[in-house]
């Protein structure tokens, strides 16, 4: 996983599982959640979420294998470009036999919540954002 | 919603929303699979979601505007691709005072459960599909 | 359902069920709390469920009988309670062919969000429940 | 936690938290079920929860503490009751800090799926119960 310089593992709960008894669709966006979130608190140095200056703009997942209850999943994670008041995430999920299970991204407006606008990215999160791609 | 000949209405409730108070990210790949399950069950005849010989590829959301607890949306769904094992669709998600609130897509592959082998769209089945592009 | 004077419909969507195919165990309690904030927002007169000043101190439900995807929920609500700080709610689960699904109880109590602390009920309050008994 | 021989732990995600920034009603019947599953499969040598020939009587959870985003809860469970066809777990939700977060209780009634009866606890399943008292 040296592509994805950040990761956090996940096991997968009965009640991620859906009645086909694998990982239902929309829950990888809740392990890319669960990822960003700790990348980004780790990254800013805040929190909880609700401190992150940010929203999303778009999701996408690529569905590989299906992963299945009791598995341990890694999320790997990369900045893979930085703009001007946004960024992108690319995920990897992989099971612990080596198995891709899937594949995504996510795109990032830096926002202010007070003033309700984006924002451009602030240098020292360029900087360090740029530590991840 | 001309150009989305399916749709159906989901209100959002309080469970829907995160601590931003707004419908969270995963969440509009539920209304998505909640849209297209009706829609494949209406398409090929059959009841149980168990029955449809289908296994997601992909999906992508664009988040357009923030949608809240109580809110009525439509979600609009429409055939945008048929292929030879594989068909798009494409979805709107519109809230009652007609703002644009997200727009997605994912990506279909006919699926035969017991040899568990993707297979050609049957005749008939894309037929049915054109009536929905 | 006489004997339960507030009401919503609730469609079982293919993500409330589980790998047992029907509606999981965690998901009434879901069920419940969309019927509770639909009436309290209704007795006390607000929007957001943020704006409701209470806080859940118990929750409970009996398993009567499986329902299953596409199915229509009908839960039923009554005060069951009235004490000096908190009320007890209790619901009932029909489906449409008339069979109880499941039955349950939530006690509430009164809050003040700003002083932190648990408060009497307003007396116009207690009569409102007094209706709904 | 000497009273609760079987326990996990489980950390708080974003999803898990609604918009009162703790976690929701609903999630802690969620993490019953991932302790409950973990040790059922543990106790009968089973893996998959479809393995599992129980189901569901009663589930009940008083709230005593919020939790929030980021905490590490301790689900610790232990046999309260073993009748002749179901038996009784309790739960104890417990902070990193020590704080107790809920309470609960479920009840379960040993089932064959195949005749769709309930059936008496086998001898051996209700010595390994009793380890668990």
């Amino acid at each position: 996983m040296s592509n994805y310089p950040f990761s956090i593992d996940i096991e997968v709960i009965f009640r991620d599982i859906d009645s086909f008894t694998h990982v239902n669709n929309a829950v990888y966006f809740t392990y890319f959640e669960t990822a960003r979130i700790k990348f980004m608190a780790h990254l800013l140095g805040v929190e909880g979420a609700n401190e992150i200056p940010l929203i999303l703009a778009e999701a996408q997942c690529s569905y590989r294998s299906p992963a299945y209850m009791g598995e341990i999943l890694t999320v790997g994670m990369r900045v893979s470009h930085v703009g001007n008041k946004s960024f992108h995430l690319a995920y990897e999920v992989v099971a612990a036999d080596g198995r891709l299970v899937a594949e995504g991204r996510t795109v990032q407006v830096m926002y202010d919540y007070h003033t309700s606008h984006s924002v451009t990215i602030p240098e020292e999160v360029r900087v360090r954002l740029s530590d991840y791609c």
